[in-house]
């Protein structure tokens, strides 16, 4: 695409962005209603589309979990439904008064909630993104510019079109819903020079696109970054609880952000809960890479037969690492402290968690961890817009600022004051 | 100062941020307090480093608006003590439970208010702003760097060091507050690269300051931007009501954020309205810039005597230029909507006011016109943190995420998930 088009279809999402802003909440919710309809009627043209991003990506040789991400059914294409069938009920957050004070002067200052405007979206192979992120936008008020990656693109524009249409049925803006069909990297570097007309951007995805799009913009970025999620074990654990919570952590879906990436186990359990929790780990294929008290634990307790001796010693580097696949890392602390210093250093502030029967070392934890979700007595892999009740989710912030963890319809709008007087001039 | 110099004092930010996000409310208030009482008790040392400030901006030939802002008094010293009272006096933002909500499977979710962390803040010319950023930091439990201009460093100085008197003798940690005595740029360069330990950078001052720091910096920023201020007079207003907010919100301090630069005035009161007020603004030295019907109207109406020939035409620059003086550019508009297009086109979404008896017209311009601060009958010179009941304010920012408007004390926090189970994992 041109420059100026590119430009263009940017003016053109401002202007929608107005209208979409006034919007009642009816026509928003019928209209999300109605895409949810059209999606699982249209369900085989879905399907059908997807089939094509299949074949390529698996003539590109595209990786088995990149697959997995990229492919739909007939239950998948059903839950994207659901989702907009959710935001459809949820309340809509424009308009909601956050607070109101009431001045001396008779000033009376409302803070109000209104959308955010323009957000552009930049994502990688899950198309579910594409209806969850556009269904997300409308609902809070907001244009949204779709930019979903190459491998998924047959799939993204047989979603949009379909959600498209039901947009236009309900006389929405043309610009209220924007896929680029140019998934040139290019394009993606225009769009973020466009500071006149967009108002934030939200790359999800790895490491190299969102080194890319920060470097690149001159619009506000709210990052979905790494996650690398600690469970903390205390020594106060239920150890059968405990065992549970890590296991579903790191092997139920290890690809994404919230899957635990380092198992943090304090010295006085670490025997007792250690052996058996590697065997079901390494029974499921998981590699263990540990901290030295960890491994001569292992090689002491477990025996050779346990194959002690497999078990890498974990570098500093892997505790930077986000494996986003069946590795984990394994360090025993000497106590809470430690196990909240290690999270602070070497940690992305995503999702922690500690097991434990003592509430007081809970509520140290919780306090002391500045992580965006932070837990006790739940696996990490909680940490999702969905789970969390918002419907869907427009990505996970990593960022300290505007939204922490994952974005739903609230984290989409900003405020404004309005100031009701009655003739009030400044002494 | 040299860079691992500079490094090391943020990194000591940080440590700092760490035991400030845990300190009890009470010894927050306690320091606060006592900061109020040293300011007042050693007035005469801060007016004497004033002096030599003022001297040398003198000397240097700043403009008697600087040097305005630059200048403390006995009365200004205690002004920045009331405020750190009033901020002693608001409720702690730590800790405060923002929502909760209780999912199916059993989880409890906590979104829980928590500091930044470490905020860096530059600024020019008014010394009041060390103090008063000090004190929202504190309260708010996050570190601060300030770094304030060359020409107010001897004051800045002398603030700092007696507030830092105060937090000493509470046991605060000593790089909870810092400032910066190089006030080299190269230094907030450095500054800018150290996103490791800062977390939010906020640039208060005027426009060259702000793109340095914009592109220089790796950290998140809000800016403390322009205000382009508009008054839309209605074709219902209370035209007495109108003058005199009309006059304030330009005359009362123009060369601040908040103060008027562009008035806007329905047809059909123009030729009521104007002439009157633009002799009122002409008699109190304001240059008038005016659109073509509204010189003709006050040619037409008030009469050669009136110096009507005098009023420039307004030109295409004028309705985007933040004066900060006595300058004041007019348009008559057809309806409420030219005048809402006309602050979306010129606008810098700062501070917008309409005056008009009609609640319809009233809710239409709050609606439709997307500001920070959106006022009806009352004149724009109320943004402000002190006026909006914030104790003081760390800026006006003029960004759309984190924060918009007066920045106090809750804008100075993020959130956290803290989420309580009892053993639930994904299914």
């Amino acid at each position: 695409m041109e420059r100026a088009q590119i430009q263009g279809l940017a003016a053109a999402a401002r202007n929608a962005s107005i209208a979409l802003a006034q919007l009642d909440a009816k026509i928003k919710n019928a209209a999300l209603t109605a895409m949810a309809g059209s999606l699982e009627a249209q369900s085989a043209t879905i399907i059908d589309a997807n089939k094509k991003d299949i074949a390529a990506a698996q003539k590109d040789g595209l990786s088995a979990a990149i697959i997995d991400r990229l492919r739909l059914s007939d239950t998948r294409v059903k839950a994207m439904a659901d989702s907009l069938r959710t935001i459809a009920s949820l309340e809509d957050p424009v308009g909601q008064k956050i607070s109101t004070r009431k001045r001396p002067n008779g000033l009376v200052i409302d803070k109000v909630r209104v959308p955010i405007g323009v957000i552009f979206i930049i994502y990688e192979s899950r198309p579910n993104v594409t209806s969850d992120c556009a269904g997300l936008c409308l609902k809070s008020g907001n244009a949204v510019i779709l930019r979903g990656g190459s491998e998924a693109i047959n799939s993204n524009i047989a979603i949009y079109d379909i959600v498209k249409g039901s947009c236009k049925s309900f006389g929405l803006p043309e610009a209220a819903i924007t896929l680029m069909r140019d998934t040139d990297r290019k394009a993606i570097e225009i769009l973020l020079a466009q500071k006149e007309y967009i108002d934030l951007v939200m790359p999800r995805g790895g490491e190299e696109l969102i080194n890319f799009v920060t470097e690149k913009s001159r619009i506000a970025v709210i990052k979905h970054y790494k996650g690398i999620c600690h469970t903390y074990v205390d020594e106060e654990a239920d150890l059968n609880m405990a065992e549970r919570i890590c296991f579903n952590a790191k092997v139920q879906r290890p690809g994404v952000c919230n899957a635990m990436e380092t198992l943090l186990v304090h010295k006085d359990v670490a025997v007792r809960f250690l052996p058996s929790m590697v065997k079901k780990f390494r029974d499921a294929g998981v590699e263990i890479r540990g901290c030295e008290k960890m491994r001569s634990i292992i090689s002491a307790i477990a025996g050779p037969a346990s194959g002690a001796k497999d078990i890498k010693a974990a570098t500093e580097e892997d505790w930077y690492t986000e494996y986003l696949d069946l590795i984990l890392s394994v360090k025993v602390v000497e106590d809470p402290d430690e196990a909240i210093a290690h999270i602070r250093k070497y940690g992305s502030m995503h999702s922690e968690t500690i097991v434990t029967d003592n509430q007081r070392n809970a509520d140290y934890f919780l306090k002391k961890v500045d992580s965006a979700c932070v837990y006790v007595n739940a696996s990490t892999r909680f940490t999702d817009g969905g789970e969390f009740g918002m419907g869907a989710e427009i990505g996970i912030s990593t960022e300290k600022l505007h939204a922490r963890g994952p974005m739903g319809l609230e984290e989409l709008t900003t405020y404004k004051y309005v100031i009701y007087g009655n003739g009030q001039i400044r002494e």
